[in-house]
């Protein structure tokens, strides 16, 4: 144990602890000392007699269940702007009739500002403690993450076409370098890094140059991959490869790479992200509802490849919280595989936090409830008819609980949410901001028309 | 318009409200006028100049989504005293080793009551306002509804060997009649109706006899059918025949009969049940939870099949949020078809409140508002960042509401929620009741021990 006679910021005393720190670790009635935005102590019981550490701030947490925050692996945070604009819809109508022409028309530096700030406030509101964005004018993403008090990977997007940031496609060398250096150590909260769109919108030159800078600057490398059986088409006209054969003979395949989706992958191809220590981001809800698949989580599993959870953008999803995630995670690979003994609970649990944690390679800062750690942590009230009874707190979280459920929460030593109360986020003006950008997006006709259901007419009274 | 001037019970106004009453309709700034249980008037916009009803209570829904009451079609709520006691499981053990064996031990009038006034709680607070179950002791779950405000469907269960609260198997007629006499007619909220558990757990004489009863009675007969792929081996063992075409050949198949899960179903038997007008409820979650199957719900669909959602019992789901299942659902199908135009939003919001309503055999009386139909009604908070913007307010319902976000709900004209405060049940009564049961569970040895997950040690700090 590691403490001293100087004052604590927080402590936290009772409830029930899962500290991820070794396989289905529980610790009843814990104290969590944190001190300088870190663990400083994890009491597995009561405190010695004589010792009365001084906090300045106490967190009761009888009844409740103390966890670290979640990690979000994948995200396009400012596509909040564009929850539910367009669903239902075959993908490509989707996106060539609605969400390329809005983002060419509405994406700016203020309104992502404005949508990350309010898709910060859901994060938190739904116990994510991390997240690993990518999208345009990421730069704006970094200080609404900075302003909130969130942890989070911003990653600058890049694509082989004009974008509302970079019209000119032949500067991203320079670009994705002055985004490194403006943002690599600049803050606690925050790490660069630069996504490439995918294997079929970058040309092997911009593949070959992104991953350069990242693996220069040691940051994430991030990219959407085999998401479609179209990009699978694609890529063997265009290449005459598969999607991971194609990556790796272009050598951007490496521990500092976050793939996100897999779902179109052969057992080859497993072998080699498992061979290059690949890590991978898992859309189950996003996939779902575009109809793109299911990734084959269990047998990358089996091969030891590192898989985090991630919500996807809200124009895919369409929420940010991960407890809905974890859920489907659970089930639809249970269907899938007509097996209800694949991905149990704590190992989904699992995949929301430290492995979620090792997939953006910040294992060592965060992901667990450990001595030296961040102090990324979360609370929940588990006095609800929907959480009562209480057998195994894993279940209870993978197949009960929702994102309401999280009361409290801690990124980096400092409390973000008491209560349900957002300390670090003006929810109520981040609400009117973005529904002000809608109002102009609805005005401009972006909105589909609603299509006729094809429910028959209700029976009159 | 059909109004005079008596005083109303409850007058609601503002908000955005989806009838269901058609395809896709929706009212902005409505007035619901409510009296003697019934929707008395629903106007399209502000009252006319002069007209000023005065009513016991005013609901002012500015800011919030009005819409009838959720239909869950499947539960067995006294197995929330079970919820994530035994997950992730083969099948076979889950029953055989835990449920059967808790069931005989735990389950009598006294569990089942207090099971279900926690379930009722659980459900108004996430919006639900109508229920069908079906288990032993349904005497009871009628007390408790009646007791909480709560509208159900109460199905007293049988099965051909000794249970809780039917140990002599030969006395199934009478003990149908019986209950059937003790609560037809007996209360507003509660229908009585009788469920078989299986066509392999019921005998030919058994099925005959239970759904002889119902239809004189003209009561909802339920079973659950095709759920499993050895249901449909055994049958062919036992029957040489498919499990519709031997229920069909029973003459169990009408518009009263209520079939759940009906997954493994061909061609032909989906014509079957089209053509005998036979209801489904389709119970996404814990057909995926279990590793079950996934349903052909657009195929029953394209037949007309009236298809409801269900969450099915707590042991096997773990929650009874039919907003959780709305998501699934959407979802499931989707990925299951690689269309993701498959189960649009709204329909699916209709299959959780008017086609639920159908399932039921009760679209006369609820399932959308209208004037005339029981006051069925739920409230939900569209100022909350997880549904911010809002676009489309069916996708979400679908796509980003959570139980959770029902603020109010209304049962038979009565307010039994008002902004998250249950008005009929006494929460923390219901949970301890719930606990200390669960403790003999425990105290019993039925926990099953926790498993080691599968995931590796995570980095020390």
């Amino acid at each position: 144990m590691n403490r001293d006679d100087q004052e604590l910021d927080i402590l936290i005393t009772g409830g029930t602890l899962l500290t991820m720190a070794a396989p289905g670790d529980i610790i009843t009635n814990p104290c969590i000392g944190i001190r300088g935005g870190r663990i400083l102590f994890v009491e597995r019981q009561s405190l010695p007699a004589g010792y009365t550490p001084v906090a300045r701030e106490v967190v009761d947490a009888t009844g409740s269940l103390i966890m670290p925050g979640l990690v979000n692996t994948h995200t396009h945070l400012p596509m909040v702007l564009f929850r539910g604009l367009a669903d239902d819809l075959p993908l490509m109508r989707w996106l060539n009739e609605t969400i390329f022409p809005v983002e060419g028309r509405f994406v700016n530096r203020q309104t992502v500002y404005a949508a990350t700030t309010l898709a910060i406030a859901e994060m938190i509101l739904s116990g994510t403690t991390t997240f690993c964005d990518g999208y345009f004018f990421e730069g704006a993403v970094a200080r609404a993450a900075i302003d909130c008090g969130m942890r989070g990977i911003v990653a600058q997007g890049f694509i082989d076409f004009p974008t509302p940031d970079q019209p000119d496609t032949s500067r991203h060398r320079e670009l994705a370098e002055r985004f490194v250096g403006r943002w690599q150590g600049h803050s606690a909260l925050v790490t660069p890094a630069l996504v490439c769109h995918s294997p079929y919108t970058c040309s092997p030159e911009t593949l070959r140059t992104i991953k350069r800078v990242t693996r220069e600057a040691r940051i994430p490398f991030q990219i959407h991959l085999a998401e479609t059986r179209d990009e699978i088409t694609l890529l063997r006209e265009r290449y005459g490869k598969k999607p991971v054969h194609h990556l790796r003979d272009l050598d951007l395949l490496d521990a500092g790479t976050v793939a996100a989706h897999c779902i179109w992958l052969d057992e080859d191809e497993l072998d080699v992200l498992a061979a290059r220590n690949v890590k991978v981001a898992h859309d189950p809800e996003s996939n779902m509802k575009l109809g793109a698949g299911v990734a084959p989580v269990p047998a990358m599993l089996s091969r030891g490849i590192d898989v985090g959870l991630g919500t996807d953008g809200c124009a895919s999803n369409n929420n940010l919280d991960l407890f809905g995630e974890m859920g489907m995670c659970a089930k639809l690979h249970k269907v899938f595989a007509a097996d209800p003994t694949v991905l149990p609970a704590e190992r989904v649990v699992e995949m929301a936090t430290i492995g979620g944690a090792r997939v953006l390679g910040m294992a060592e800062g965060i992901g667990s409830i450990v001595p030296g750690k961040s102090a990324d942590i979360i609370i929940l009230d588990l006095g609800k008819p929907h959480l009562t009874p209480l057998y195994h707190p894993f279940s209870q979280l993978v197949y009960a609980a929702a994102g309401s459920d999280v009361t409290t929460s801690i990124i980096n030593g400092r409390i973000v949410m008491r209560n349900r109360m957002l300390l670090t986020v003006d929810v109520d003006s981040a609400m009117a901001a973005v529904r002000s950008i809608a109002a102009d997006i609805v005005g401009a006709g972006y909105s589909r028309p609603r299509r006729r259901s094809s429910c028959a007419p209700a029976t009159p009274a």
